[in-house]
């Protein structure tokens, strides 16, 4: 929605900085995402659709990762934020600190927004195929290639695994209790799994 | 399809033991399970519009579960067996067990099968809501009623985790390498997560 004109363009025909800017990024990023893949996807290009400049991005999405999970995944967090916190935990407790910060996130939208994102991925629409590549390359590696000892990849897919499964059953299926289950109980049946695929022996 | 009616009926005008019996109760329980749900739909009820005498049901699928597994859930395995198998299992290597009759029985299908499954649970179609009462009360209760030292629910629904999240991973993103993982490799990573939620410490 455009509610903030008052700021004027800056320089270079720009639009401001303001809400349109980011709603034109928005538009423009989802076009050029479904267009040209996550990979083929240039930050200056979808600036260039939207007429903006593409230091506008980093401004409002801190990069490619948080607008292509704002604009195609609508994910309810900044990826790149995500990342940081993730690899300011203590290690010993990373997978506490990733269990947490996924319930807290999901929970908070209801689990309309999860179950929408599995709906893409078992249908093999586009934005379920760039997802795959999305999360394996800016969530998953950025926290184990700093921890796990060996087997990045084996680790990283193995906590999607677990992290996709509890999300299954948590929020798109609806188990009992797991889905009313609070995030302390939660926490102390799964941060093991987590942790032990991210640093642990896994063969 | 109706192959097979050279057997003639028995008594009391039931259909033949045959294929086109097996398939005439393969066709009412669909309809039965849609109308009725699970636990609404008796045997008796759909051996009546099949026209076959109800001691069929057990004969061709081991009873009700089996019979919904194959019309309605169309799983690639007899879920009585299953349970019974894994209830034979070491309960020291019961993990194993699960993971590896896991696998085997969705890697021969090739995936297809399991994604149309997780399809129908994103889509909240009438299967997918009985999917759930399915596996629950049918496969996980049974196997962990009989292991689990307590909170037998919770544990039900954290080894859902796991698999759901594992087939979504391996058959429906197939992120790599975990989607071409051989089975050996997967076990040893995998297993002791299963154990622990069905008979170690998961509070």
């Amino acid at each position: 929605m455009v509610t903030d004109k008052t700021q004027g363009a800056r320089r270079r025909g720009r639009r401001p900085g303001g809400a349109d800017t980011r709603e034109a990024l928005v538009n423009a990023a989802r076009e050029v995402f479904i267009e040209q893949g996550y990979d083929g996807a240039t930050v200056r290009a979808i600036a260039a659709k939207a007429g903006v400049d593409a230091a506008m991005v980093n401004h409002w999405f801190g990069g490619k990762e948080g607008l292509f999970g704002e604009a195609v995944l609508k994910l309810p967090f900044n990826p790149k934020e995500m990342v940081e916190d993730l690899l300011a935990a203590d290690p010993d407790h990373i997978g506490e600190a990733v269990v947490r910060r996924f319930l807290t996130t999901w929970d908070s939208t209801g689990g309309g927004v999860f179950t929408a994102l599995m709906r893409s991925v078992t249908s093999h629409e586009e934005a379920g195929m760039m997802l795959k590549d999305f999360f394996f390359k800016h969530i998953f590696k950025h926290v184990i290639h700093k921890l796990a000892p060996d087997n990045y990849d084996l680790r990283a897919t193995l906590v999607a695994t677990q992290l996709v499964g509890m999300g299954m059953i948590r929020y798109v299926a609806r188990f009992e209790p797991l889905a009313s289950t609070d995030i302390d109980t939660m926490s102390a049946a799964i941060a093991p799994t987590i942790q032990r695929y991210i640093s642990g022996k896994v063969d």
